[in-house]
């Protein structure tokens, strides 16, 4: 159970929000979901602002890309409660607010990846690209979007 | 008729025009349609200029990002002749080049999921990512790529 | 056959490695491949590194994409032996680390599309997209990730 696992992290869900826009948290077609670039936001609700180089550390970044994928998981459970069809995390995108110089961009997306694996086991292995861009939404330090495969 | 609301929205689709190099504008496989990415040009056939945050105002961004999308639907109207076919917009991705501190790609990409919306309705409704890019091709302000499901 | 055309331009696939992190090279499903994103390493198995528009050409950026598209060929080889169920390489994301006033992604770009397209013919024609980022892993010039359908 997805929900066990997250209280034996110590984690809760946040809620699936919908953007005040013309466009929407996630698209399911098929067997395929497609998830909404989910930004930092942390467990208080503020977003984690900051570029990656210069005013966050490897450590705090891969902790926002970890709070990007809770919120993927949320969008998730909002367009399959209880993770029910859930077939494989097939891609993510990952973007990283990123100073000139700094290059460790996998190192901070592996927040992301090593809390869907610890949620979700092998369904949780996915393709992945990781770079580094110049801006994020509310200056927030990491920026996901997902491809799920659904049964 | 998305011909009809063109004209009561007083736009007009320009060519969709062929890459000059060994990619295609769009790929069709099954009911997916992919299609690369659209650069900001203007109703003159001019590539529309500048960073986000120092060059260019948020309404001038999200008229470049309206610019992307009417150039998608040119493509998608390449593809599927009528958009008899057209099932859903399933997703945008939405590049800004952005200077240090622009923090509203946001609000530049809403020009494009507007005018989905105000176009094809529902069907126009998509997933989406925005994120803020050092440069794109020709200094444009705004590169936008889609996945488009067909019946 | 692949090889035979890999030979004849000189060219051999790098090893297909796999990230040392949670996530995978690429993830099939269906007759839906995504391939992770491949960044540039020259034959000798070293990272290119720098910036388009100041530390690298235009040509030496190219380069760097070929070396991304022969590593994507690489992943297609590793998920299907003797690229026999390959039926179309579908979109490429492309993302060039760029310095300020550098506009020419797509001819960065391709440097990959032209690979594919002389090594699968009609096959290797794809859907782009290509932008310039601020930083890439490792500090390489280039990275792509691919959708390949498979029959």
């Amino acid at each position: 159970m997805i929900e066990e696992r997250l209280r034996e992290l110590g984690l809760a869900l946040p809620a699936a929000t919908a953007p005040v826009a013309n466009y929407v948290p996630y698209v399911k077609h098929g067997a395929m979901l497609h998830i909404s670039g989910q930004v930092s936001i942390d467990a208080h609700g503020q977003p984690i602002t900051g570029r990656l180089g210069d005013e966050l550390s490897v450590e705090e970044g891969a902790a926002a890309a970890r709070r990007c994928a809770l919120a993927l998981v949320a969008q998730l459970g909002a367009a399959d409660p209880g993770f029910a069809r859930l077939e494989r995390w097939m891609k993510l995108n990952v973007f990283v607010a990123s100073a000139p110089g700094f290059t460790m961009q996998p190192q901070v997306a592996n927040g992301a990846s090593d809390l869907l694996v610890a949620l979700f086991g092998d369904r949780g292995r996915h393709a992945r690209s990781a770079v580094g861009v110049a801006m994020l939404p509310l200056g927030v330090a990491v920026e996901i979007d997902a491809l799920v495969a659904l049964r």
